[in-house]
């Protein structure tokens, strides 16, 4: 049967090269980078070298970069540490952030009594500036946490808008970039932000590992703990074969990325065009349509059906081998409603089923014109 | 030139079966476990699979077995969350744990004010069964966190009579077994334990992942959160391939546990003999050269030479291609002195340079050979 795989936000298929370069480490560089002996100093010197070119890719120093077990242990980190130990007492955030920063958020309210606001959103998902730069309005420290591209939506953040905001006004400044890092290109110098996460496996390279940047001299102090690793940010052994496939992942990212994108875009626009020219009274969730407010990297539909169909939807269309998902993976097997979709949509938009399809390089036009067919089939039957 | 690797308690090269396992599900697994189509649920069966069967080992139900990016992760969570979770208002702990224990003792102490207790040592490292005996005499809620295996000098703890007071007193046990998971036999039916720690890379498994046995209904919470991974006490996408990497290396290490300890047993034999009679006036540290008090693992020997040599004896051994340590690898770097050490040895042996060697199935006699003679010819000239 055929598969296709339209489920990129939720992980990607990992390249060759990240698979071989993975392979050859684990072979030839088991050693502990900590340890002093040649095995060590091996090993570290692959740590080292990734960490560098992975803070060449961000234009930032290699100082900056520290590695973690991925994109949530990333944003809980941030999260937990700016309250902690910087003194923040104040979070500004929205409803439609991924949960490993929402979830975060909860607690430290909860927990350390610390002030919460969201940001208002409209009906597309896009934040209110004029609320965002009122709720900076406070003495208060603040750190902003807003994503870059949203996961389930793919609309983008005007980074370099917030950026602004924050430094006028004093906050920190946090993105959850673990949907762009790979497929957007982020100077640092130009934005100037303090915190960033990433996570490997959403590019192609491997999971359980990814990246945190975190702007020099911040004062973040690590909340896992024990040896000196990291620059004493992050204790545990280092994920070396993981930190470096990443890295190689990135690499490859950054060479292609303007053929990528084109590919991607067109992709997506092919995408769009089916399903408006197939499906009856199709539509998209928040700026999915818009090339330039929404990611190249997927689209969020939302089909003329009955809700309680939705569950049977993706039942049908994994039986066909084709693989989307309802939001985020993290709720796909829950029948809970997207809290993003939630947040956004009117009730009776909410009733019909909405699906995310996320697209990579190894997608073709020829799997969306399967994955169009099989959509059309059960929404006209 | 010959290299030879005695820094198994560091880490451990990886078998070719769990690199070529890993391989494999890096080609063809990538799924999210989270996605409820077919990518994720084969990704997910992976999971599920090794969590019963590395629990199979330890004589508990899958449900118990968590996953945790390493063995440091492990032991915050744990630490972290009997603070935070179980009410436990003092823990008593050794001098001689690995920093992953002690630094999260040291910060919950002074950040929640909890009560912590080191419980008295001999001058081998062994502990006083009455000290922590008269220590568990509280009505504060009490976590008992003491290690297996000593990581620097092999002592083995007798978890059955540390297990059997706590059970007395009503205290919770935690057990830093990451030197020990995949070495030994550890059947917690016959010993209940509250809490274990475990490392893959420690057993011949990938670097980056680890475990931590949760007995059922303990109440732990996560550290890190988000999505509703690992039952709701783990968020972050998991580490598939590395999971089924761990998996695969505990399968190995269970299969053939009796003669691979009796190889190391003998390993460990002629090291310590080859020592005593080529090296004049060597000396061992804790319980070293004890076969029932001691791991097979590890040796930790000290040299009759002054202390300033010591940076000397380990450059001389790299140059050699003798890869040892002074003492955890975290610390291998740097000129501290092992606190392992300076918490048992008395000042004038304190300013003798000592070594650990650690070994590991793939290590040979003549390894053995090659080694001595390099430290004879060190210590005689
Ligand atoms: C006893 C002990 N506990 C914890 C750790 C930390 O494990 P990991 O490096 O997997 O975080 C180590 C080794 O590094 C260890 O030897
Ligand atoms: C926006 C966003 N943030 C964080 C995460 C969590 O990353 P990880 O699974 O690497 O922990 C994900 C995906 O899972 C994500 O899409």
């Amino acid at each position: 049967m055929q598969q296709v795989y339209f489920d990129n936000a939720a992980t990607t298929p990992m390249r060759d090269e990240v698979i071989d370069a993975i392979s050859e480490v684990m072979k030839n560089n088991f050693g502990n980078p900590s340890s002093s002996h040649s095995f060590g100093r091996s090993s570290k010197s692959l740590v080292e070298k990734s960490r560098k070119s992975i803070a060449q890719h961000l234009n930032v120093a290699a100082s900056e970069i520290i590695f973690t077990s991925g994109g949530t242990e990333a944003d809980n980190f941030v999260l937990h540490s700016a309250i902690n130990n910087l003194s923040v007492r104040h979070i500004i955030t929205s409803k439609i952030e991924h949960h490993a920063v929402l979830h975060p958020v909860e607690k430290l309210e909860k927990d350390s009594r610390i002030r919460v606001s969201y940001v208002d959103l409209d009906a597309k998902g896009n934040i209110d500036f004029k609320h965002l730069e009122s709720l900076l309005q406070t003495d208060t420290k603040t750190l902003v946490s807003l994503m870059h591209i949203n996961n389930e939506i793919g609309n983008i953040l005007d980074l370099k808008r917030v950026s602004n905001l924050c430094q006028a006004n004093n906050a920190l400044f946090h993105t959850d970039a673990v949907q762009s890092v790979g497929h957007y290109y982020i100077d640092l110098q130009t934005i100037p932000i303090d915190f960033i996460s990433a996570s490997a496996h959403k590019f192609h390279g491997p999971k359980g590992i990814g990246f945190v940047f975190i702007k020099k001299n911040s004062g973040l102090k690590p909340i896992i703990i024990g040896g000196e690793q990291e620059r004493g940010l992050r204790a545990g052994t280092e994920n070396v074969p993981s930190i470096v496939g990443m890295e190689t992942a990135l690499n490859i990212a950054f060479k292609n990325l303007e053929e990528e994108i084109e590919y991607l875009k067109e992709l997506k626009q092919y995408f769009i065009q089916k399903c408006i020219a197939q499906i009856p009274n199709i539509a998209f969730n928040g700026n999915s349509v818009d090339f330039e407010l929404s990611s190249h990297t997927l689209i969020n539909l939302r089909l003329p059906l009955d809700e309680d169909k939705a569950a049977m939807i993706l039942f049908h269309l994994d039986l066909k081998g084709v693989a989307c998902s309802r939001g985020s993976a993290c709720q796909s097997g829950s029948s809970k409603k997207s809290h993003v979709l939630s947040e956004i949509l009117k009730d009776k938009d909410l009733q019909k089923p909405s699906l995310r399809f996320s697209f990579s390089i190894f997608n073709t036009k020829e799997e969306v014109d399967y994955v169009i067919n099989v959509l059309k089939g059960m929404v006209i039957n």
